[in-house]
């Protein structure tokens, strides 16, 4: 944490990513994003031809990508390589964390090159945006609610911090800084000022990242007043069609719950529209509720979170079912074949999660964080780290495979730079004390208030649940450790230097320690992991008389590779105590399930539609592995919601 | 059956509507469909305007109904007002058939009426037709492709006919033959004809029946021309595309799998596209096949059957699950809350398989004539003959209810003339014989080659499948008597004078009974109706680990009003031997179903989404009643498949 990150006031803020060096589970992950992902996103700009649209000293590119069609067939007014500069700053972010990871000269240099562009695309004036500088210059801010712009600020602003805290330099961070000088001068409720905000949240949340950073409070209260003019009538979107000439009913996503801006914020109370808008506004609003200390702001996002977490999101954490809108429909209907699930919005749902723990630690958020992590999220990048998913299926007849890119490349990169800064997510640091909110072997340099401290966790996690947590002081302090129980353990068992810590206290799902810490406290933490048979709520049909199975925060799925076609022929009986785990060095070292099954015996069907003959079962063994972990083998079908014995 | 319709070879053709007096089930439904359905049908072309465009003296009207838009947002060349003429058709004919059953001095007056616009619409070369000659003069024949020409016509020549032997009288019937003889002129392979045929089929069978009553031969010819000529290359619908200026690309159906004409009919091995109209060429098909004695279009269209039924056909015989293009889908692509399904396709699969029947009695067809008809076809209509179903889903949330009349209005008057025309689908009689392809109590004045003969049915089917069949003869005659024995039945029962009939010959699951029979001979069928559990086959995703329950030629369905809401917490038990079946005077005598099942008890379920306590039973009786009866009574839930014990 830089001089200038010292929080105001008591909130739980994350460290940032270089404090917290990982090892083991996550350690891998990052190493493979920092070895291949890193030089792949950046590799993959290039053969898009990114760059040509960046870099200023070359011709202007001609146009590469369809621009999108309205519902009448007209071509509207944005395409997808108006928001390339947001795909680059996310792939510079990874290539920051990288850059902790690991040194990479090579890499370091290209990204170099790349912050040379932006730098000479800047403006006299302080904007920035590689779409309208050079591919329909003069068209700037016209257009907020489809064209990116603060949206592809936003994530350069993020970059910025990222690569400044990285290696120190601070070109793209002093560009950016500019560039958000000018946003502030543009927009705002003044004579002379645009009252909007941007069609795709991301800006608001950068802001406040970009003031933590510099000190700088115009930062933060501009991210505030995005968040609260978002909604408000005159509407802007209204109202700058119309200065473009434009019928907003032409809108080829006819209703402002798309992006969140149907009513103000604070009156929203259901989770509606493109799935990523709606978890990086609501986002952007934690930070601002921490920031400001603003728990008004904190109340609506509960009743946001709720709804979300008790209605619409997959078992996976994987939300938003429609590829129509790239987001929510209605409560309860969570498809699984047809899941869209992107991987970016399981991102952004951590992201959310993580937020909302900056008022204080809270199983609530913490154990959602760890669930779309470990499933929705991760699924979205294959071991090696060269393959991405960007919609993640519960179930698959043979047909959906990692990609090698996108045509809309948001989420390989946005999987890439969530899984090389996990150790921000990891821990929350307050005025007075630690939460660790997810276990994984690492060592991270904290301070609670104006005390150092080390943690050292030593621990196989994910693949068992036992957490060994050193304490390393300079001298004895007095501060609070919050340690999660995540919702999935009933039976937690602690340990202090060896002692059980008996009815100690729980606070919102957190083991609560208070005490004066001597250096070389030692805890272990047991949070035994049973095979256990989710049931989904009776109203999400596609789920009705299945099970899926789960073992710590892994949900499991069903391959072909190991059970062979016809997924939807096992049938989990009740009781899975019968099940073992066996470890699966092709899936990394993964602990897989098997578990004595029925299979229904399709086969032996007749060629008839309908036939009075009831099926036919036979004994097996069935084998489950984590769902992240699907497609990374022999291609096929796959399942996670298994059907049940009634 | 008129002088001019016997048949020239020895196929099965089904007797004319009023040589078959229906009583009891279908007596009292068709004298709903005279007393009440055929005025309603009436009024309700009144009260669409339907008179104001067809009667050439009133003024022309202005347009009244929406055109479609393509997907590109411009008007398509079709609107549903475009083929009133066939809906008015179709009302003549459900109007014919009650005139048979009941004399209506004012219903028939009122038809006439009908009738002297339709002549007085006919134009000097006989073309006939409202849209063209009042809405849109001179632009007939220029779109077969869209604008339903030769399908109006089709549908008023089956009315014709009906009409005549309704009344006796031939002003339509010699307005048709008039118009018939002009497309006759217009449409064929020579110089100077269209080598067209019609977007929409219907016009072949048409041609086949206006054939069979006025024993021309060219309405036979020309009903195989269309047939042959359907798909052929140059595809016509290309060429009348490019001459109207039209760009076949921009068609909103995009590929000519919507109305078969994709290839060449016998190349024909999918069944594709808009499920009536697949329907109806299929049956022109079969008519042709059984008038020009042609066995090979019989085998394209057996394998087109099975492609079909084995694949495509939800439980209740509906047929087209999409309602995108009001067709078929993938194979085993049968969703059911969202049933398509519509009322015209379940009918005009029985047209099909009646004339499938053509070549001789075969079980094939006659089960699935009356598996459609006594559920996705007279789902289509309430009992009180008032209200209809367009689509039949077999399972609703509780938001599907009948209409008293829809913006497209094929469904009404097809049903009603369907269940009014009842009797001619009973029987089919040839030369050498007569075969009884359904039950019901009925007087049937038939005849076998040159010997009349009238069978007497005396039975509560489908309440039950005990049948007494009376043969009544001038004197002792020999021919074959052909008993259909269900599908669904295991241990049929037979005896002749009180004697069993033993080991009698089988042939295509119809009992062959060839003697000499004398007046008075009395047949005892017993048909047993167990309460069956029907699996679908398993790559029926939506039909999963569920059951449907039938008795006899019924599927039956759980409905709220009986079973309170959530029905998809029902959970059938394997043995249905336990179930009791309860009469249900509110549903018009018909037989319910009670079984004990299991309830899975939801208002005991947490406000969580994903939950590892097993869901909790309680043991209760549910009751289903007959699918076809579903929504007379208090609107609610419905579910056909229910989750069955595993």
């Amino acid at each position: 944490m830089t001089s200038h990150e010292r929080p105001r006031f008591s909130g739980f803020r994350p460290p940032a990513v270089p404090d917290v060096e990982m090892r083991g589970f996550w350690g891998n992950r990052i190493d493979a994003v920092a070895d291949k992902t890193a030089m792949i996103l950046y590799e993959r700009c290039v053969s898009a031809g990114m760059f040509d649209q960046i870099d200023p000293t070359r011709p202007v590119p001609p146009v590469k990508m369809p621009w999108h069609t309205r519902a009448d067939g007209t071509p509207d007014t944005v395409n997808v390589q108006m928001f390339w500069d947001s795909d680059v700053a996310k792939v510079i972010e990874t290539a920051a964390y990288a850059l902790y990871r690991k040194p990479n000269p090579d890499l370091e240099a290209k990204i170099d090159a790349i912050i040379v562009m932006f730098a000479d695309l800047q403006q006299p004036d302080g904007y920035m945006n590689s779409w309208f500088v050079r591919m329909q210059p003069g068209q700037r801010w016209n257009n907020l609610r489809d064209c990116h712009e603060l949206y592809c600020a936003g994530h350069l602003m993020e970059a910025a911090v990222a690569y400044f805290h990285a290696t120190g330099k601070r070109k793209l961070l002093d560009v950016m800084c500019r560039y958000a000088d000018h946003i502030d001068e543009t927009f705002g409720p003044n004579p002379g000022q645009k009252p909007g905000y941007c069609g795709h949240e991301e800006i608001e949340l950068a802001l406040i990242r970009l003031g933590r950073t510099t000190g700088e409070q115009r930062y933060l209260d501009l991210a505030r007043y995005f968040v609260e003019q978002r909604g408000q009538q005159p509407h802007y979107f209204d109202v700058e069609a119309a200065a473009r000439g434009a019928a907003p009913s032409q809108w080829r996503h006819k209703t402002y719950l798309y992006n969140q801006s149907h009513i103000p914020v604070r009156e929203q109370t259901k989770v509606v529209g493109h799935a990523v808008r709606a978890m990086y506004l609501y986002s952007g609003m934690a930070d601002v509720a921490t920031e400001f200390d603003d728990d008004s702001l904190t109340e609506t996002l509960k009743g946001l979170w709720e709804d979300l977490t008790s209605k619409q999101m997959y078992v996976t954490g994987g939300i938003g079912p429609a590829a129509s809108n790239e987001g929510f429909t209605d409560y309860y209907d969570l498809p699984n074949e047809t899941a869209y699930a992107e991987t970016c919005a399981a991102v952004a749902l951590m992201m959310w999660a993580s937020r909302m723990l900056g008022r204080g630690p809270d199983r609530h958020y913490a154990d959602i964080m760890e669930q779309a992590l470990y499933n929705g999220a991760l699924s979205g990048l294959s071991i090696d780290g060269e393959r991405f998913f960007y919609d993640n299926p519960l179930e698959s007849r043979g047909d959906h495979h990692r990609w090698t890119w996108h045509r809309c490349p948001c989420c390989p990169p946005n999987i890439a730079r969530t899984v090389a800064a996990i150790g921000s997510y990891m821990y929350g640091v307050a005025a007075d004390g630690i939460a660790v909110h997810l276990y994984g072997s690492n060592t991270a340099r904290l301070s609670a208030g104006a005390t150092a401290v080390t943690l050292t966790q030593e621990t196989d996690y994910p693949t068992n649940g036992r957490v060994g947590i050193t304490i390393s002081l300079e001298a004895p302090a007095g501060f609070a450790l919050w340690l999660r129980v995540p919702g999935w353990c009933e039976v937690p068992a602690l340990t202090l230097n060896g002692k059980p810590v008996g009815q100690s206290e729980m606070r919102d799902g957190y083991i609560h320690l208070k005490r004066e810490w001597q250096n070389g406290d030692r805890l272990e933490l047991e949070l035994p992991m049973q095979v256990r048979a989710l049931h989904a709520h009776p109203a999400v049909r596609a789920d009705l008389g299945r099970v899926a199975i789960a073992r710590g925060p892994l949900i499991y799925c069903a391959e072909e590779v190991d059970n062979d076609a016809d997924l939807n022929a096992l049938i989990v009986p009740e009781d899975l105590t019968p099940s073992t785990t066996v470890e699966m060095p092709e899936l990394g070292g993964a602990l897989a399930i098997d578990l004595p099954v029925r299979r229904e015996l399709w086969p032996q069907r007749s060629g008839r539609l309908y036939d009075t003959h009831p099926p036919e079962f036979a004994e097996t063994v069935a084998r489950f592995v984590p769902y992240h972990l699907w497609d990374n083998r022999d291609p096929g079908q796959m399942l996670v919601w298994i059907r049940g014995r009634r």
